[in-house]
């Protein structure tokens, strides 16, 4: 089928996992590079119209597939939807250090990823939109959201714990609240950031934030 | 045309704006109890469908109208929205005091705003996809946001500015990172709300983070 088409128009189409070995290889590495091709595309796609709006045609033109092409890979757009949020999952999930006891380190690895996210608007209005949307119970990315507040408060709560055990908490911070803060934080600061990216920086503000909050260097 | 057809389907109709008045009236009146009648049921679509997805179809249908006698009294549907957002903005400011003086009330109001909204998951909704979906500048709804955030900016600036004068800021807060910290905070609040409206009372988390900032007793 439509799995060796060009994916020149796929934006990331030159991104690591799109591989750039140019050898011969199996009918496995090329499902794969077309896959990812796509959901880079998908990504493209989503992050210009959002979710609701965004069609498989267009992405199945960027990768120059038909639609019929496309679904033998993803079966729905749904599930385009969630493969594409668990590539960026990964992605980012290397800034931010899941050592329960490191909270210095995950919150430094917060701020590393808000200067990451702003250079990816795109991407950025995409998981906003996307979150808003997704906090309807009927949508297909309801679950993935709840799933993902909870992991990232998970994370987020450890982090404040382990400061916390070690007197590192400024007077009147509790893990519960200020992990519930600085997620709402990071959210919040970046509808402002996309209303006027001119206003201020968003790894800047999510530091001063987090320093208010802990007697540690951040 | 359909300008006194039945609103018996439009969510809110028995609100004070869509009139209870049964008496017969002039034609104005009439108008203008069709126009809130409009803007009750794109209100419901829009937070039900958000504003991509919802249709003029929906909505004309809830007001038993044709699309015709709709855009006859909104020219587009991004006309509607902008009017059904501003009707909404005149509710919420009767929460926040806009004397600039009064950091207190200011700072009272949008606690008491937030508990409002968290009467109204809906409207809330849309307002969070709508924000997001709005960063964009194509969307017919940017510069309106970008304009509220500016007003929003402005007021909650102008109270933390008043608790400065006062000596009433704690230690390290100062009024411009307040300002922009307390809206983040106010919008990445709902989202995590929405997603689990068990986790948390809204207006007790932004009443704790506000009295953070400030010695004043709020």
């Amino acid at each position: 089928m439509e799995q060796g088409g060009s994916v020149a128009n796929a934006r990331g189409a030159g991104s690591p996992q799109t591989g750039t070995v140019r050898s011969p290889r199996g009918s496995y590495a090329k499902s794969a590079d077309t896959r990812a091709a796509i959901l880079d595309a998908a990504l493209a796609v989503f992050a210009e119209s959002g979710f609701r709006s965004g069609s498989l045609r267009d992405i199945a033109q960027r990768v120059e597939m038909s639609e019929a092409g496309l679904l033998h890979h993803f079966d729905s757009k749904a599930r385009l939807l969630l493969a594409v949020l668990d590539r960026r999952d990964e992605l980012g999930l290397q800034f931010v250090p899941r050592d329960p006891n490191d909270g210095v380190g995950t919150l430094r690895g917060l701020v590393a990823l808000a200067r990451f996210n702003a250079s990816e608007p795109g991407v950025v209005e995409l998981y906003c939109t996307l979150a808003a949307e997704a906090t309807s119970p009927r949508h297909p990315a309801h679950q993935y959201f709840v799933s993902r507040y909870v992991s990232i408060r998970n994370t987020v709560h450890a982090a404040f714990a382990s400061l916390h055990e070690r007197n590192l908490l400024r007077a009147g911070v509790t893990p519960d609240s200020a992990t519930r803060e600085t997620v709402a934080m990071m959210d919040g600061l970046q509808i402002q950031w996309l209303l006027d990216r001119s206003l201020f920086d968003m790894g800047d503000d999510l530091h001063a934030f987090l320093q208010g909050m802990t007697t540690a260097e951040l």
